[in-house]
């Protein structure tokens, strides 16, 4: 499956759960990550930033696909990662 | 279609591109918006943007999803945004 996830972390947190997410996915621009994963490396990356945030403060969305076939990436102005075509 | 638009946007040009986006999308947390929109309203927005960023320093990135059939979307911690089930 493939995974966007986007955070909303309290700065003092910021260093600590993007190092998390960079084990698992691509940064690809500030607080967005992507790529594909199996379904155990979800589970243990939601697993290991479950006890990382602050679930009172923080935020965390993962948009899931189980395919990217009908999903196109567009991106305008500067690309900051590193960035595959995922098509 | 359906969109989730991220944004990494010089500070002083961000309230124009956030209120750019509102138009057409719905906000969902810092820098992230999202929703079903028209190929024609998708155009629009692009061009909108186009004439509001600085394409030097900033960066958008629009994941175009022909159907959300194959996404799910989780949230972990704050639900920041005003959220509808999008499956």
């Amino acid at each position: 499956m493939y995974v966007i996830l986007v955070y909303d972390i309290e700065e003092s947190r910021v260093a600590k759960i993007l190092k998390i997410c960079r084990k698992y996915l691509k940064w690809v621009q500030n607080s967005v990550l992507e790529g594909e994963i199996s379904r155990v490396s979800l589970k243990k990356l939601q697993l290991e930033l479950k006890r990382a945030i602050n679930e009172e403060e923080d935020s965390v969305i993962f948009y899931i696909l189980r395919t990217t076939k009908y999903m196109k990436k567009e991106i305008m102005g500067q690309e900051k990662g590193g960035f595959d075509n995922i098509l």
